[in-house]
C-alpha cells in the first residue's frame, strides 16, 4: 500500500497510539490476584517523562472511582483555621510544576538475595517519571495558620485501604505538592485523581493518592503502613521506621534482559539514573564486568528528584561479556553493588533495594539478568 | 458513595483518564470538511507538556496509517554514500531528547484584523509542546558524506500530500531531529509516526512527518508549500518566502475566553509564552487595559524553543477591564501588538501573527476575545 497515493485518516478529538505500539505495563507479575499493581515498561521508553498510560501502579485496595466535583479536601488538626477544600478551590492556589520521579520502595524487592527478574520492567518498573503541577502544601498550611506543637502531618487517602502516612512538617513546609495535574492534564484515576501528595524523593507509598485529609499533628501516628509495612528490617531483629528518601540507583535500559543484540558492531547503551536526594551528577557503565568504567553521557535539563538519561557509545565484539552501570548523586552518594548492600542491611529481602544491575550479554547478544 | 469501604477497580496494562476529563482537541473550526486539522485545549492544559492524545494536528492530505516494519527512510542527492534507513536503523544512532515546542505558522491567522476566536484554543490552539526523542540529521548527514556544492535538504513525507519542504543545510547540521519518539513513547500517527523531521523553533510545517525521503541538494526546491502556501504577502503585493522562525509570542489561558470568574478575589493569571529564537527571558501582564504592566513568575527550567509556564498574582474587584501578556526573548524580541504588526506586514491575514492577546473580563467575570 503507498500511502501517498491515498486520503489518510481524519482530524480527531483525542488520539491514540498506532495500533502497531502495543507497549503495556506488566501487571500482578507475582500471579497473585490480590496484588494491585503493575509495572513501566521501562526497556521501551525514550527520553525521561513516562506517559501517563504506563505510569507504574501500586495501590492498597484498588482504585477508587472519583466523581472530581464532589471531592473534598480537610486540613484540620493543629492548625487554627481548619479548611475544606475543592478541587476548584485547590486550583486556585498559585501552582507550581516540577519534573520528578516516584519509585516505590519495594522497586526491585525480590532482586535482593539474587536476579528474579528477566526484564528491566520486572526488576525496575516500579518508577516513573512525570511532570506534576499542584499548589505548594506550604500554601495550605498558610492559611490554616498552623497552631504550636505541630510537627508531623497525616495524610489520608480515600480509597478502601484508607491509606495514611505521616509526613514530617519540615518537609510539607519545603517541597510538597498537593499535585492535581500530570504530563500536562489532570491526574489519571490510577495516580489519585483528583488530588494526591506528591512527595519528591521519598518512597512512593508516602505520596498519597486520592488525598482527602491532611490532619497536622504532633508526632507520626504510627498508621499500619508505617509499623506492618515500610519498614526496614535489619539484620538484628530491629526494623527502621521512616526511612523515607530513595536512594541514588540507576539502570541500563538498552540493552536489558530479553533484549537480543542482532549483532556485533555499534550500540548506544541507554539506561536512567534518579536520586531522592538531588541531582544525578555522574553515571558510569563498565561493559566488561566490572574490570573498566567509562564516564556516561547525561542528557541536559538534569533535574532535582527526576528521571536522568544515560547514554554511552559501546562497540560490542560478539563475545560474552557482562554490562552494568552505577550513579553518583550530588550529596557524594555512590550506588553500590548486591554484596555490599546485604553487608550493610542483610540478607533478609527489604525495601529501598538499589544495587547495581548486572545484565549478561551471551554470544548471541541475548541479555539477561544475572 | 464512600470510596474507602470498597475495593476500586484492578491494576491495567494501559490507563486512560477518568470519564469526567473530557478536554478534547476543537476539530475543523472552520466547518470544512477537507480541513484536516485540530487545536490544543491550551485553556485546560497545565505545566508546559502538551498530552500527546492533545497535540494539535495540521495535516493536508489526512494521516496515513504506516506500518513501522515496512517504513524506509531514503537519504540521497549530494551525498557520497546514500543511504536507506529502517526504524530500527535511525533507533540505534545516539540519540538526542529535547522540549521543543512546535506552532503552524497558521496559529492565530484568523485573528490577523480583529478578534474571531471565543476560546484560547480558537486563538492559539495550533501550538503544542512534547519532550522529542531523536537522532540528529547530523549523524545521519555524516554517515552519507555531504558532497560538494551541498546547500539545502529536500524533506518529504510519506502522506497522501507527500508534503515535501527545503530545510537550509546550516540548520540540519545544527538541531534538527529525525524524531521517533514524543513524551516518551514512540509517536503517535498524526505526528509523522515512525519517524518525522524535527525542525526546532520554525513553522511546524517545515517538521515533514511520516518522514521518508531526505535529498540533499544545491538550493531550495519551490515546493508548492513554499510558492502557493507558507509565504507571506507583503502590503506591496510581493511575497516573502522561506520566513522560518516563528516570532516570540505569549497567551494568557487562565483566564481566558469562555473562562467565568466565580467572584471577585485573588486569581493565579497563567499563561504560555514561546520564541523560535531561543528562550524566553521576560514576561508582562496588564491587567488594566496597557496601564501598567506587572513581571511575572517564569515556572524553570526556561528551555530553549519551548513553551515556558508564567504566572502572576491578581486580585480581581469585580469591575470590568482586559487583561494581556506580552512577552520577550533572549534575542531581545519584544511582541507587539496587532496594530504595530498591521503597520510592519499590511492587513491581509498572513502566517506568523504573534500580536498580543487582550481578554476582556467583564463585571460578571465572563472572559472574551477583543
Amino acid at each position: 500500500m503507498d500511502t501517498t497515493k491515498q486520503q489518510g485518516g481524519p482530524a480527531t478529538a483525542h488520539g491514540a497510539r498506532s495500533p502497531a505500539e502495543t507497549s503495556a505495563r506488566l501487571v500482578d507479575p507475582l500471579g497473585d490476584p490480590r496484588s494491585t499493581q503493575s509495572l513501566t515498561p521501562l526497556q521501551d521508553l525514550h527520553g525521561i517523562i513516562t506517559p501517563s498510560g504506563l505510569h507504574f501502579e501500586r495501590h492498597h485496595a484498588g482504585v477508587p472511582q472519583i466523581k472530581p466535583e464532589a471531592h473534598r479536601l480537610l486540613l484540620h488538626g493543629l492548625v487554627n483555621d481548619a479548611k475544606i477544600f475543592t478541587v476548584e478551590d485547590i486550583k486556585r492556589f498559585p501552582a507550581t510544576t516540577k519534573n520528578y520521579f516516584i519509585e516505590c520502595s519495594g522497586n526491585g524487592y525480590r532482586e535482593w538475595n539474587g536476579p528474579i527478574g528477566q526484564s528491566v520492567q520486572e526488576t525496575h518498573g516500579l518508577t516513573s517519571c512525570s511532570e506534576w503541577t499542584g499548589v505548594p502544601l506550604k500554601h495550605l498550611l498558610g492559611e490554616a495558620h498552623i497552631a504550636p506543637g505541630a510537627a508531623w502531618v497525616v495524610a489520608e487517602g480515600a480509597d478502601g485501604a484508607a491509606m495514611t502516612r505521616s509526613v514530617p512538617l519540615d518537609k510539607c513546609l519545603d517541597d510538597v505538592l498537593v499535585a492535581y495535574a500530570q504530563n500536562g492534564e489532570m491526574l489519571r484515576p490510577e495516580q489519585g485523581y483528583p488530588l494526591r501528595l506528591l512527595v519528591p524523593g521519598w518512597e512512593g507509598n508516602i505520596s498519597v493518592k486520592w488525598l482527602r485529609r491532611l490532619k497536622v499533628v504532633d508526632r507520626p501516628y504510627q498508621t499500619r503502613e508505617e509499623t506492618s509495612k515500610y519498614t526496614d528490617l535489619m539484620p538484628d531483629g530491629s526494623a527502621k521506621q521512616f526511612t523515607f528518601v530513595m536512594h541514588a540507583k540507576s539502570v541500563i535500559t538498552y540493552p536489558s534482559g530479553k533484549h537480543k543484540l542482532p549483532g556485533p558492531g555499534f550500540y548506544e547503551i541507554r539506561g536512567l539514573a534518579w536520586s531522592g536526594r538531588g541531582r544525578i551528577t555522574r553515571v558510569e557503565v563498565s561493559t566488561d564486568d566490572g574490570a573498566s568504567w567509562q564516564e556516561c553521557r547525561l542528557q541536559g535539563p538534569v533535574l532535582d528528584k527526576c528521571h536522568t538519561r544515560f547514554s554511552c557509545d559501546w562497540r560490542w565484539q560478539g563475545k560474552a561479556t557482562i554490562i552494568q552501570s552505577r550513579c553518583t548523586d550530588e550529596s557524594g552518594y555512590r550506588q553500590s553493588t548486591r554484596t555490599e548492600l546485604q553487608a550493610a542491611q542483610g540478607k533478609l529481602p527489604s525495601y529501598h533495594y538499589n544495587a547495581i544491575q548486572r545484565w549478561r550479554i551471551d554470544a548471541s547478544g541475548e541479555a539477561s539478568n544475572v
